[in-house]
């Protein structure tokens, strides 16, 4: 990084080089042939929002409420497996770069850290639940979250089935010894070290710790067992969505899990406004897959989510320079989102859903 | 192919290099100018198909019922001439593969070896019938291949007249002396030895051996002289689906016969779902013509198909490694469907159906 | 050209070779930045035309009656000025390869031969009209090409007046010596030779002989001077289209006039529909611009043109090979035009207006 | 140069050469990832203007009324800053130009030479108005405006905030001393010449000058305020264009600022024809962004402007050869459109306005 970054792109070149070939490939690979990976991009560069004017736009006001928690701004960082093989650190340094600029940081059951470690740092967190084969254990991390003050539980409900990630098997990527999924009680079922040829342990290890049967049987025997907001991550399909708000979540966020699980779903973006259609007001709706900018978060606002989720941009900036990278990423996405929301004459975030969107070629 | 191939891509790379370049040229191009050829790709690429969630797809059931013939998965091998330009041991090593994992094979009329042949192998067999210029030998064969057990005949009814396709042209393509046309009675007939300059042996082969002059009477004369399920293979208009299901017809392939016929035709994806309102539940529709991956046979499913068929792909699999090419290949289509099956939460293909389908930039 | 050219882009290629580039670029050069002209080629390459199925084709009908004019096919020769730029026996190779194939010869104000001498070749003629500042002159022509048998006159409507074109101005374009406008009465108005830098000499001889004023009152002069049908060159606005019809004009060409004369008017084939609809039966529609391949035409016959002109194919040809160029490309038209709707299904030309067409992307 | 520039992108290529690196940065970037200044060019490529034919078109009458000033053709100068930067003459240079050639120059409240010196050239000027911090300076800067005798006041909306500038900011960029904000009053005010690592210096001269408060009101006292006409620059929404109706505005530029403001903003000439329609008569549209052409010039016309301006065309033109390559600029766009308002049978501005428009891929 010559000089101090100034885009995530830049941040992103950084990492590319700071990382084995293999860790890049597993954060920054889709699945399939990464065509939805790259609609993901493609599609952001194809909405148009057409700013007002003659507002008074001194200091826009950013904070958000998302999922009950405050944030300084509409993003939170979005479940990412395993920090510590893009730092060392791990997802210590990401929460202490969090909460130092005012945003949460949602810990994956898959974290390299423990939930107290992370907890210990504090600042607001969420905890990201994967559907686990041992009831047991999903009643023990939701009681260890709760109790360390987490403030959601986020269940993600695209994954697994773990998709088909070319560059993982084509790598047989396994974990190095260093990282484990530290939250899983049997240290037996916490590695994922042992990759073949043409295979990856990570989708190996998923499949063996996870349950592909999760119904809305069991968001509701969730429900039930946690006072916290449950939010479910990877909804596409305005049906779901539906069904979502029937089931008493109080949010989704609509992602199509970074590109890397269904390939040929759509973009999020482009998904994103028969959701907020289908839920109204019952359901906050938020955003992933493909956020790399400002302006990115300001399209999603004015297609009516109330915030969005980044993975990569954080992971990015972990590899490329520990906390202080994380801290560049965020704050990079917050002077380009206070600067879009400025330029588009939103005093405040809600100033941004009634913003005109319009499609390339449209007419 | 380093490694075990992943993908039909890997297949079709190890095909590049083990097939010489005519024999290449002759499988792999398509007619005039080849703007359907690349569209039958394009296409695919800009549907999206919206995952469902919350469903239970522990193991999705893939068995189909295609033509009246019991599948493991709605996939089927296209009919395909000369399997043995592709590796000497033909249609036998391809029908080895397709029993061994559970799909019908369509053995053509102008197959390399003889339908005998074939149907001494076993596993589920459709007969693909070429509209001869001899009736005589018409019934021939729809006799011999109802004798054999083949459980379906194909009539293929978008050729002739066959196509400029300027790469055989260009390579004054022949078949060498150990290909025939091994099912045609004649011996003086079942050779395309001739090749000279700016012009294909295959097409004037064809040209000599066929009819244009086909009509719906003649699928009403079909239709009276077999008790098999009844086909056509090559609609793209829902005028002429209609029609067929007004003759009785049980099935149609919607399909440009993979680029080779009209260039300027529709993407087969593009017309299928016009066909799919056309014919409602009076016959099963089939897909071919671009097809390669698990995602792709997904969005047909969506789209209204029952089934799609495979053909390059299986050629591909035969030039680069024989029958475990071809076993290769059926096992790549068989796991990727298997995933994004489950990843689009899909217990079964009926689930398929109901998907939400989108295009890129649809608003 | 290795071998005899199978495609019109091979008679290109080979005509880029034969021609010195400034009259390359004379030719094959459009207007402004050339956004009409990539933009004719794009958007055939955008429709998709859908073939019927079981229709006897063993031998479709392809005689057209144009502008009442019998042709072999709905192809004629566009007029086009100079042709002994591209080979010294100008029009008159071109006359004899269309008499021989059968199909119109427009022969331009601007022809490099006269009159006289092309219609001493024998074969179906039609007579295109520049308007003349000199009203006597274009009577003189007038009579002439009637009383020589020509057919039909075509009065251009989109020059002058004359375009930027780029590549002309770039280089100082002028005729050569031996080639005059060989149909003007005053030897000093024949020559365009004089060119200086950052001009075209074409486009000042041009502006010099030609009157920017013409209207629809002139049209109506021109239908009261002669008893041959008359069909305006250049409409692409559908009004234009009705007040045609009104005017009592027999025929319409749909033409941006090969990119050449408006930078940024629409494809012809994109402008053809709603011309087609506005004039119904009343007038006979052709298009041009950009038609290279059969299955060009067949879109133009598909979205309601009785047939096409072709304009630059044809110069290519003289240029590569003189008359036999010629030949072979209206062979090769005719030869893609015979297969395609064969392909398509359709018996006749009648049949290949029912062909449903769509647009890449349609949904 | 070779020869006389024949097109805005030959005068661009000799600007690029003749300008240091960073100062071409500055003139020709956009914001962030340069998406809308992509998006202004191509999607003019992607509008069709169909001509309309058999109009007497001898000599299309151009000259226009912009803002009640009289104009030899639909064009003005844009505001620009700092004109010097391209050439020591700055904007005396562009004002002579402007007056030989009959449009109206623009001159900048952070124009590098004075108001006074300015008008001492003569012809038909406008001022642009920021809102700077300093009130007073503001009526000082509308009755210099007003008693020096320009013509109109265009007040910029859409600039502050400034917009995050990367090529700027990766090079540090900052005024030489010898170009300074010279109609500012305060000398200390004048200068952005501290530029450091990572920051732009005109940013941050901005930001301390100008306020980002403006709203309606304050437009209500700018037309209380000044006899002038009172245009708008930088409205996208149609509900803003409706409201500046409402105000009492004489006119509005449908502007993004050339890219340079909200990246992600729509292409201006794709936002144009839903302001036209809010406005209806009751505003004067003009529209900048994109504009290269005599052709985008038409087709700005054709969707509801009643002229445009161009910003960076001029300063190239200046930068390549001081005020004769302002003036070939000019003249450039003249001659096309002149041009093309005969190729589109339109006698004058009026009848541009009634053309046809498509859009690329449109049916």
């Amino acid at each position: 990084m010559p000089g101090p970054p100034l885009t995530i792109s830049d941040v992103e070149r950084a990492a590319a080089k700071a990382l084995p070939p293999e860790i890049w490939d597993f954060f920054s690979g889709g699945s399939g042939d990464e065509v939805t990976l790259r609609a993901n991009r493609t599609a952001f560069d194809e909405v148009f929002v057409t700013p007002r004017t003659l507002v008074d736009v001194a200091a826009p006001a950013m904070s958000a409420r998302l999922l009950g928690t405050d944030a300084t701004m509409p993003v939170a960082v979005a479940p990412i497996a395993y920090h510590k093989l893009a730092h060392p650190e791990g997802e210590l340094a990401v929460a202490r770069a969090a909460k130092a600029l005012g945003i949460p940081l949602t810990v994956g059951t898959l974290s390299s850290c423990r939930l107290e470690d992370v907890a210990a740092v504090g600042g607001p967190l969420w905890f990201q639940l994967y559907w686990l084969r041992d009831r047991g254990q999903i009643l023990d991390l939701l009681g260890r979250a709760e109790g360390l003050g987490y403030q959601a539980v986020m269940l993600t409900v695209d994954c697994p089935p773990f998709a088909r990630r070319l560059r993982d098997m084509r790598n047989g990527f396994s974990l190095p010894e260093t990282v484990v999924a530290a939250n899983i009680a049997d240290p037996h079922e916490r590695v994922a070290h042992t990759g073949e040829a043409g295979a990856s342990a990570i989708a190996a290890h998923t499949g063996a710790l996870m349950s592909p049967t999760l119904t809305w049987r069991d968001v509701a025997w969730v429900r039930e067992r946690t006072s916290l907001p449950l939010v479910l991550k990877g909804v596409l399909d305005p049906r779901d969505a539906a069904l979502a708000a029937e089931h008493g979540v109080d949010a989704l966020v609509v992602s199509n899990h970074g590109g890397r699980q269904l390939d040929g779903a759509p973009p999020s973006i482009q998904a994103l406004p028969a959701i907020a259609d289908a839920v109204g007001d019952s359901c906050q709706v938020l955003l992933d897959s493909g956020v790399r900018r400002g302006a990115d978060v300001l399209k999603a606002l004015a297609l009516g989510a109330a915030g969005v989720l980044v993975g990569r941009p954080v992971l990015w900036g972990l590899a490329a320079d520990g906390e202080r990278g994380v801290e560049a990423v965020v704050t990079i996405l917050r002077d380009e989102l206070a600067s879009v929301l400025a330029l588009a004459g939103c005093p405040d975030l809600a100033a941004a859903r009634g913003l005109r969107v319009t499609w390339r070629g449209a007419r």
